[in-house]
């Protein structure tokens, strides 16, 4: 099983999670790509440090919006956004390669993550990006939504991702924030439930339901020292039941130059 | 003879320069790499253009100062600089290599490529950033200068250029803009004193004396209509009189995938 | 009647349109304020340049986005909004009491301006904000639209535009752009509409139904020499059959110290 | 006496410094104004606290560089830098406004602060911002610098700070950070400290030397709970032995509107 997290959301003098601390807990590592997050020296560091672990680095492309943090919703033209996806995933993979490593997958954030799990013209542009950059390219995204269908009629390696501390409604998408219960906090029961999931067996929805997820990717946070204790306990529970932590699409092991 | 000029100088709404123009004059292209000018759209339908005329790509690799077009010093640490190089010569050969070519050289612009000339730790930076993207890569820069002697050592494929429209002093500098004819604006005589440098003969300096340079490549420009038309003439006489007007560092022929 | 045309929307290196042309032109300067476009020394010049002919500064506030050129929907926090079209309004009226004159009235710009003619919340909070910067102060929008429905509960003092060189539809709404006939381009006729309008005459709507507008000012464009001249024209045409051009929210007449 | 910290130097979704804990403890509230740090809503915040509490709000105006926290010298034009600095004042007074209170005086920020001590056309061009924004506005700066001199000539209401967790070399200056010694880390001594300065007892210099200092604020940190905890033990110290911590330039007591 794969666990992922936002790495790289610093911008300049201001920093923003732990990443040490994620690299030792994760396989894959979605680090931002200067858009709406992360300056260039932040990038490579947290490239070398999941060169150094053997963690994949998925590239966290996102809407040009750092004041933002690529939280909201931009109407940006598709066809720019195409360019704009290729900019960032090249500029993210030239720091990978000289940290010994590569972007091995893409996973959108904020904003356009959300957008695209139902605009399609958006949705189109970020799976056209990936293609181009290298077709058959593995993504990382939420299951059922219309990014990765299309990303799938591409040819592009499709992956999905839970939730490890968000409820989830009988129907299996997420709790909305804001709603009661839609953030799980307590660290024991946050790391059971990835367990149950690892193993293929139903958590409980919000409702009590059972509801069976099965997907290739937890997704933890790492933006509290909560979160990251959480990220840390859900880890130590796999492993500590012989779940292999890995990446989806692992890091290349040879030379990387061009 | 290889002749370049500055290419995907607009960002978003604001266009400057005749790119479609210049692409039909030049060898090599240096284009934008957004942090100074250049988004992502304008990056890759420049690169297109080259890419569709055999015209190498250069990454025009600058400070982070949209405000400033790149222009004015920023004291910033060699560390970041190494970076933030790395990461725009990684944006623009994604986008290059989307459009079927690929950055094969590198020549920093404005400020930047001002400060290298003599302030040896921001030149060190330049040569670090292109020398990890990739070893032995063609640089392009001015005779004499810090970052070129640092690149050559370096073992980077080094470059040199005159300036088409530009006065001289005896010693082989540029007169300063601003001094007295500086600059040069009668198209003819621009020509002719491209055809004699191409041919290896002197020309004059500023002050008549016998000057001679032997460049790699000639720069023009073509931020005005008159600059564009100054470019075309040096291109009419050179190609008239036999000269052909090739890259230093000529793009890919073959396919680009990663 | 009024005349007012968008200035200070280049930035930096990067001009847009002809402020010098259009000051002759217009009675009301709408002068964007670095969100979207314009750095402080472009709107300081054409703060000056508005001083110097009476004519009345108008803050042209947008959505925070250079690259979009403010031409973007953002889905903005509204408690955001409030505070930096403050910010904006700010800024400008500082440089426009230097340059002897202040911003007189708010006129919001591109994916801004379109967005709350419908869009509730983002409507409330430019109220919001013009009426905390100054109570009662004077916008200028879309009849019809929510933000000065809005407005006008509040107190703001309100005005209409129509524009110039714009199709209508019979309900008195523009033909969007895109469609056959939305922008008109003949100098004598967008003249000669004017000065039906301003004399209360109906005009004719795309599909030829006579339509009456009762505007307090009419928009004129100036980025590109084709609009330049329209502008021209309209002026001259309502000028010479008598019409005075003077702002609806005229300038300061005395000194505008703080 | 005067106490005075830096405040609002977070961006949209990073936060920087406790803002809360240091207007408890301060009577003066150096506000960014949004080119190196600070979001329209966080200085609008920072605004409201302070002027809840009778803290004077300054403008802390710095180069346009988020990248670089504005601690980066960049060889701005001094035309440009007059009307950057004006933009700057006038968006901050405007959120001031706003909140029930105004901006009073002005302090630099990082490179900007450092450079004017000796650059003298910037310095005039900081000097001339502030000026033009209000003749005789009262502006705080580091004693002996070249910008206080021309401030002081230009009829401004000059203010003079010492640091409080800083050493001092015989001759008054600072010791340069990265030499031992030169932040001082103990609260009691630099309570300590503090009290002797305010008293216009000699504190000792890094080399023991007795050094006066005659101070009209004293500027603390606030960006790490330990800076946090010297400052509010600098103003316990003084407090509690009888100073009364006031702005040298008081907010406005009076209504604020424009």
């Amino acid at each position: 099983m794969d666990v992922n997290a936002d790495l790289a959301e610093g911008f300049g003098r201001w920093e923003l999670g732990d990443d040490t601390a994620l690299l030792d807990i994760v396989s894959s590592a979605n680090v931002a790509c200067g858009f709406h997050a992360g300056d260039p020296r932040t990038l490579r560091r947290a490239c070398s440090g999941a060169a150094a672990r053997g963690v994949a680095v998925g590239a966290q492309v996102g809407y040009r919006d750092l004041a933002g943090f690529g939280r909201r919703f931009i109407d940006v033209d598709p066809g720019e956004l195409v360019d704009e996806v290729i900019y960032q995933i090249g500029a993210l993979d030239a720091l990978a390669r000289v940290a010994g490593t590569a972007v091995t997958y893409v996973k959108p954030h904020g904003a356009l993550y959300n957008t695209i799990v139902s605009h399609t013209a958006q949705a189109e542009a970020v799976v056209e990006a990936v293609r181009r950059f290298r077709p058959g390219m593995a993504v990382l995204g939420l299951a059922g939504s219309e990014w990765l269908r299309l990303a799938e009629q591409s040819g592009l390696d499709v992956h999905r991702e839970a939730f490890a501390d968000r409820a989830y409604t009988p129907e299996g998408t997420l709790v909305p924030r804001g709603r009661p219960g839609a953030v799980l906090h307590d660290a024991e029961l946050i790391a059971d439930r990835c367990l149950r999931i690892v193993r293929g067996r139903p958590i409980e929805a919000v409702d009590g339901t059972p509801l069976s997820l099965s997907p290739d990717s937890l997704c933890v946070h790492g933006d509290t020292p909560d979160a990251v204790e959480i990220a840390r306990a859900v880890r130590r529970k796999l492993t500590e039941q012989g779940t292999v932590i890995e990446p989806f699409a692992p890091p290349p092991t040879g030379p990387v130059g061009r």
